[in-house]
């Protein structure tokens, strides 16, 4: 039984580090980092790294293996192994909008117009499925987060989300072609960047009509998870939040994107939210810097300056410093996700799936969850 | 309604802060930092600080109100209010043995024999309840750390326990005097810190025999907190551990008392323990220094440095400063055990109380627990 | 022999505390954190805090011990100490341009034409020098840091500036009317901010043909001080610096000011050019963020994240956390500065006073220099 | 023209490093990190690592370049570069004492009698200058830190030392025999460790009616570096220092050694008194840690809390995080000292080379001086 997993982005370092590293490494080599192999009894559930067929879109050409070896993220010895069927892989071309970087703009060819790009993503999905006798399919988006879409597609409703297409309107998001065309060719959707694709009520619909499951938003790999694991912690000690500064320094092209702030606003946001979302009141101080520094490379450095309160008010302080590593985090994180997604489809889970709330730092419907609820929520599930 | 509060060390800083603290505090400036202030739904089963009468035993005589203007932990403001009660107390004269700190001894009067001095301790906590109309009363240990006790202590039974009483064996540490004389006159019995009091077989049968309920041991408030709070982080995540170092820095008696081998060493146990008992494994490098460093006073500065790997077996790191205040961080949960324990009495609740595991850095028989299946564990019990 | 200090913005937090704290305190309390108290053999050529008569300018009205009890920067003991001159001292009116922070235009009084505000401002100084009987003095700008001025201001002769006064141009910012008025009462002219003001070649020249003496610009007292006293580290031993990433967080009005990218400009400028301007290359990533943070107040929290390499370029790093306090730091340095520049005009020494180069980040005309190498100079001048 | 180099423990890791380094570096990679390759003008009166001949003496006998495999210290790239010197290069029997660490005196074949052994040491550097046609040789110890030496050791006049030898006396460390040896041989003598070997007056002696240049002790490059370099912004700045505390990890053999009392003391204390010594006042707390940590490998991590006072005596604080690498932040000083040595020898410089201060955290006579004032002294010995 194989199962597919086409990639938005996959010339990505995130996206490239997970189909490299599924394709070459050992079953031990992808076990850490990963929640479902961490988490007893859930294995048995899922399907393994070895079934998936992998695939995707990108405004970038380069192969797969070719780019592994300019990221520098996975071991060399690893990258010297050989796999014939990732020696074949080549992206298929990529949708954009307005919404994307200036350089997957300058990148991209012309579009089409919409109906006529979504009639070709549908039709590369199916093909893909068909020829590789797929199962389940899986759409991850991984592309830069886009600039912030417009209040009228926020709220969009499925028709208005239809005519829109109809009416070939500039004010679409590329990552909801995307999404449009996974959910309705029975693809799962998953949106593991901070794009509002699956926050509009028109996709979700769309998701609920069509029988598919989705999931979203924005990948909780460090800092914001740390975020929710000391959160509870304040909660429960009852000690006051005073403010909570965050520093975040990147050198690969995530840190070149989220310098700018149409592109950081998302981000930002969620990364911000999580705080009171958690504790139940706000009236802290919560600020958050991202700055590109490219000494880091794909490597992450995240520095939290936090102030709280205990008995009488009095002040006390905690300093973290996290020195983690993009793609090694997220990849693993993806698969996990790609393998939830395939067994919702084969149980017949609809629209959201809240049990991946652990996996977001804005989880649809949810909102961000204290991590250990989140853990339980996903343990729960599974029983 | 009455209970009553007494502390074995009185006039230690923390002790001295919990009872100088409930007497002149608000009802607000003693919510933070308390867990069953937190905590949804737990007040309205627990008694308040206002029902609370304190006393205790102590090698040093200085009044509470005198000593707590030389700690500087609570702020003037506080100190400047008046309370009657709190003008009167005084400490009762401390039962010592060899384990006991060079200070202490120095300072105590000369111990009568075991079987006298349990007797008097007896009649003292038979007169405080009936002075001051109680309808329970809790013993708490917050001494400095004792000398690590002979095995044959360690592993005693009741009846070795009796012997060791009569035959006024000098094996016996003075914190077991003081636990036996509190269960054996119905009172509870709490233990926060490192001494191996409540490990004792013989202590735990005569809690039983006794029907009274005792909780230990040592509590937590920041470090080792910390690590029950991560641990299940990197558990979740199947993030592996490869090492863990923590220094300590205190400039208060305690950072004195544990700067010295032979009263570090349960502590430095219990602190090294908490990892490998929620991780379920082990294999990694754990270290802790201790260091008497003045310039903090009754400040805490804890700094970690994490090292784990994730996919790949790729080396990532974190670093935690915590700048916390010792008597801050323990008083409001002294006063939480202490709720809690007169509860116990009155639901009849005997022996070792695993809900209040939470508190403790090597809660009695569970062993650590990860923080957030500790704080599950008490929200139960309430249910 | 009273010597005159007048300060441009002194209701600020640091004009505030300088102004009080040199008024109230002793000889022993004002002589930490300053320069010319610790290095040996300068103080015997100065004049001490107690021979300053203080006055100022400012858009606020409030008296200073007022404020200073507000800013709770100085020890409340020493504010309850009384002083008679402190509490007859109030701000004159301020001059503005459409370059100071929208706070100050909010708050000030409509501006006449350039010239005639001039006028006022020297007619000002005279009577302060004259109705305190006073030697020397000098006017040291402190208020907010203003946006960028224009090139033709940064480049303006003494001619362009004259008529630029007589034209009423909007260009000319509000402290290039302090610096004139200063410089032409014969007082000397101190730039503790990172305006451009003493860059201007006008200012210079006008300075020399008045034969008064001038030092800028930007005062160092924490994060960049560190970098002068790093980067000197790293030149000698060899190594190689590859990137420096720095985090500020603020919590007072120098917070919010500077949180605006145009009033951050200069002061980024400052804090970025020092490690070219040291170790004499570049080549490497430089990145600092400046963040409104209110709970640290007055305080200044800065985390500087620095990578090198070393023998066969590998990788090494350190991470600096710098707890400081804003006007606690700069108050000591501006009245240093105030000593200097009395010293420098009883000795005749005209223009840039070049030997002050360890008071500034972009000491004009010598650039940064190593920390070391600036304090040598200072200590021989005075040789 | 060739030059000697016989180190004394060659096959730990940093002499490993340093002569397989000198070896098979190009001239850019060894550059770095070395002060006489930083510092202008000094390389032209220097030799370079190309007339180098190395040897030494261990008690363990693997070859270098089979060890440098598996320290993982220099890059893979470099070891695999060949080089026929260093492939027959094998260390010379060492001698041992008593206060050598348990492995080396667990390796180490049985001592013959003092005068014995130290005619074998003379004869062996006699073939080594003579076989290789060598203008100089200088002997560097980095064998591990001996524990302390008995005061008659400490005190010895050169008649001590010589009794010491006849009689054979067990309190004679090892260290002091290669010395001894090297000194009566003409060659040249550097203490990179806290032996006290150096500071013995009959040592100094000897080097001086030898005619031979003498360097020394304990070779300093990263927490104590950093002291000297920060103790002189304190001393500026006239800000009090009130407490620092270090913590230092270490995973390789130094840790290990460094982590039992009796090796530790002597760096404990030279890591201890170098703030005194350059503040020019005490009073302030001052503790170090040392702690093995396996997972470090020869990285070292240094971390310092420290407190100091400001104006009014306001507290601060500043804590670094230093990332470090014990043998590459090592060997290009260790090279340094032998080009200076070298240097000396040459304009026949004798005695202890006080302008080589730079290089130690305890340099002989002249104490722990301000990393500047060291780096002035340095360079003006060679203007």
């Amino acid at each position: 039984m194989k199962h597919g997993v086409l990639i938005v982005g996959m010339n990505g370092a995130t996206a490239n580090t997970t189909i490299v590293g599924a394709l070459l490494g050992t079953q031990e080599e992808l076990a850490l980092g990963s929640i479902t192999s961490g988490m007893q009894g859930l294995s048995r559930h899922l399907s393994r790294e070895s079934s998936f067929v992998f695939g995707g879109w990108d405004v970038s050409s380069p192969s797969p293996l070719e780019l592994a070896n300019s990221y520098h993220i996975l071991p060399t010895e690893v990258l010297s192994r050989s796999s014939p069927i990732l020696e074949s892989l080549r992206p298929m071309r990529a949708v954009i909008s307005r919404h994307d970087t200036m350089e997957a703009k300058a990148l991209a060819e012309g579009n089409a117009e919409h109906l006529c790009e979504l009639e070709r993503l549908k039709s590369e999905i199916a093909q893909f499925c068909q020829m590789n006798d797929l199962q389940t399919c899986t759409v991850v988006y991984l592309a830069s987060p886009l600039a912030l879409a417009e209040p009228a597609v926020l709220n969009a409703t499925l028709t208005d989300l239809k005519l829109m297409l109809e009416k070939n309107d500039p004010r679409l998001p590329s990552a909801i072609l995307y999404a449009y065309a996974a959910i309705e060719s029975g693809a799962a959707f998953v949106d593991f960047t901070p794009n509002i694709t699956l926050d509009v009520p028109g996709v979700q619909a769309l998701a609920e009509q069509s029988g598919v499951p989705i999931a979203g938003r924005d990948g909780s790999t460090g800092q914001t998870l740390m975020k929710t694991v000391l959160a509870e912690m304040f909660q429960v000690r009852n000690l006051r939040l005073k403010g909570w500064y965050s520093a975040n320094i990147l050198g690969n092209n995530d840190g070149i994107v989220l310098s700018r702030p149409e592109h950081r606003e998302l981000k930002m946001h969620d990364k911000l939210a999580v705080l009171e979302q958690i504790l139940g009141y706000d009236g802290f101080a919560h600020a958050v810097d991202i700055t590109y520094y490219p000494p880091r490379g794909d490597s992450k450095e995240a520095w939290d300056s936090v102030d709280f309160t205990g008995w009488f008010s009095q002040p006390m302080a905690m300093k973290i410093d996290w020195q983690g590593r993009d793609s090694i985090l997220a990849a693993p994180l993806v698969l996990d996700l790609c393998k939830h997604m395939q067994f919702a489809q084969s149980k017949g889970s609809i629209g959201i799936q809240e049990h991946l709330a652990i996996y977001f730092k804005q989880p649809i419907r949810t909102g961000a969850l204290a991590f250990s609820a989140a853990a339980r929520r996903l343990r729960e599930y599974y029983q």
